[in-house]
């Protein structure tokens, strides 16, 4: 009675999904406190305060219509002029309110992207690991998903396998820094060969492709770290940037597409994206989020919440004897499984409550992401619990 | 640049969103005042009191990470628990919180249901008159929409028609009531016989025909008129609510499905919305706006203030010599075109800065749909203008 995609789609669902429900499940019945669930990528860290305050102010001092009402469906001018002003400040472009889309969160905004660009059969390359729902993402569209096998030396990009994958029928690529699942941040010296390879597939084929960088996670990086700022080092790029971890905000579902003014048919993309927009059924992002941010552009989460979360995790789970990547960036770390077979892993670690995601979901087995956007006492207190699990399998 | 599907709604893009933007442009060079716009179904009425209340209220004794946070891709177990029940009330029903997911507005609603159940060339039925979104909903998905020709006698669905239409490969029937762009309520009569059509061709074919009911009118009928809770005539019935009138929320995108416990595949179908909610990108309802409904399921919009434009507006445009329908709910008023070619009879209405939708949007050529949620100073004001109209036309 549903259709034949979904009822695979159904089947499978989403581990990650599945283990939250299945978290909140464990809790209810071992207490919550006695459960570490580090399944999703659910902030615990509050919103900052300057973004209840905002809302009220505007709830306070806007006309009804205005605030609750229809408006274009790529959003509010002025809080669209707002973030391009705000990216010009900080990267030295030359946007306006024509280059900012608002999408619903940065899935939204993926959906109307590849909505935008893809006709049936067109090729987007994804590097793994890389978060399972671009797969779903591409599949909405009927495109053709082409990922490339992990570098798990560096995490970072495997370039001259992507240069071998790129195709005539390659339509666009999805990056994803600082990276879901690895917390590696893509390096300079990554990225601008990326682009120069990407100019000469251009050349070569005729063609236009599309660099999608998804960037929930930009603001969330440690140890003084910069994160790159993609459209650098490739006009044809596509920014789809998110609230949802940046300011605790990912129930609300608010951020933004920026399309450069450069970027080939970049007018096309713009109208594009807007009409897909309003026909995804999304019509526009929640016009009060949308204000919201207008006001809170300068507002931040507190990373040293999750900076000492990730150095707590890191150093404990290494002397205990894993093997993990240090993240530079984002709330996620990534351990290799001590089994060859990680799902067998994440089932023994069930036991100890422990809920961790199978490396598989981001297309690169024997590996296990861990989400520390927990509480601090949540990170300290399963320690014991992976030492046990240590004990069991190392 | 763009896909090839996309190339044409661009340029098509929506009639009515186009008559938004010229609106806007208009108002700028002649004065607010001086415009009449009847495009956009935007409410001028504002929210109720509680709305801002309760939001005020979630956002000060409400936990950051509860508030702003993720949650069940469905949404809110207690406001669907809160909704479900509400609905028990009004309409004698059983549902509980299984049988409501929460979503963006009707328009993602739709599209999530669409998402759920539609194979490429499945047929959807629409009776014209019907928002013509519809058709680029059912295209999302691959589907095909099959139109029935509208009784413009009394705009009820021609069932005749849709009794010969249906074939094995209708997989469901959008009906809207109170009907955009009618005003007509769906009588109990229609409802009964459209079920049984229903269940006939059902049981004729071996197939499951959902009938989707978008119901963002719902609440907004004159003149003591009831309108029929569908799934009581059909028990394959999806309902799709928003708040975006009601409550006089567009902007905001929220709203919710019912799938009915009795409906054929219930279980399934609930899983598979739940996930077509993650996978198109939505996640999830925005969350602060499903708790601000929990606490509001008994506010109400004033429809006094949209009673008072109807009669304004359908006297005055009937003495004028223009015929109309008289709108039983909703807040639009079809007229029919003086001219055969509707589309330059609203051409000609532009001159007097009076913004029509031509019918055809509404693959009902020859009329117009006026939306009258707007100011009683622009109904009053209009009519004037509708005179001078009248003198070049009539």
């Amino acid at each position: 009675m549903i259709s034949r995609k979904m009822e695979g789609l159904v089947k499978g669902s989403s581990v990650i999904r599945a283990m939250f429900e299945e978290g909140r499940q464990m809790a209810e019945k071992y207490g919550a406190e006695n459960v570490f669930d580090f399944s999703l990528g659910n902030p615990n860290v509050p919103a900052p305060d300057e973004v209840n305050a905002a809302m009220i102010d505007i709830i306070k001092n806007t006309d009804s219509v205005k605030l609750h009402g229809y408006m274009s469906n790529a959003g509010h001018t002025e809080v669209r002029l707002a973030i391009a002003d705000s990216l010009n400040k900080k990267f030295g472009t030359d946007y306006d309110e024509n280059c900012i889309i608002m999408t619903v969160g940065a899935a939204g905004g993926l959906n109307v992207a590849l909505k935008a660009i893809l006709d049936p059969g067109d090729e987007v390359i994804a590097f793994a690991p890389y978060f399972g729902e671009y797969n779903n993402y591409v599949s909405n569209f009927d495109g053709k998903i082409v990922s490339i096998t992990p570098d798990t030396q560096t995490f970072q990009p495997n370039l001259s396998e992507f240069e071998q994958k790129i195709s005539n029928r390659t339509k666009c690529v999805i990056v994803n820094s600082p990276n879901n699942p690895t917390g590696v941040i893509y390096s300079e010296e990554t990225l601008r060969r990326m682009g120069a390879i990407l100019e000469k597939k251009q050349s070569e084929y005729g063609t236009v492709i599309y660099l999608i960088t998804d960037e929930p996670y930009r603001e969330l990086a440690y140890d003084g770290a910069s994160v790159p700022w993609v459209p650098k080092f490739y006009k044809n790029t596509i920014v789809g940037y998110s609230y949802s971890k940046s300011l605790s905000l990912p129930g609300e579902r608010i951020g933004y597409l920026v399309i450069p003014k450069g970027a080939d048919g970049a007018e096309e993309l713009v109208s594009a994206c807007s009409v897909a927009t309003r026909i995804l059924g999304f019509v526009n992002a929640p016009s009060i989020m949308q204000l919201v941010i207008g006001k809170c552009l300068d507002a931040s989460t507190d990373v040293s919440y999750y900076d000492r979360n990730r150095n707590t995790l890191y150093e404990g789970l290494t002397s205990l004897g894993f093997t993990c990547t240090k993240p530079e960036g984002a709330f996620y770390l990534f351990m290799k499984s001590p089994l060859d077979d990680e799902k067998e892993f994440v089932n023994i670690a069930k036991k100890y409550h422990l809920l961790l995601v199978p490396g598989s979901t981001f297309m690169c087995p024997g590996y296990v992401r861990i989400a520390y956007c927990v509480s601090y006492d949540t990170v300290v207190n399963s320690l014991p619990m992976f030492k046990k699990l240590a004990g069991e399998v190392l």
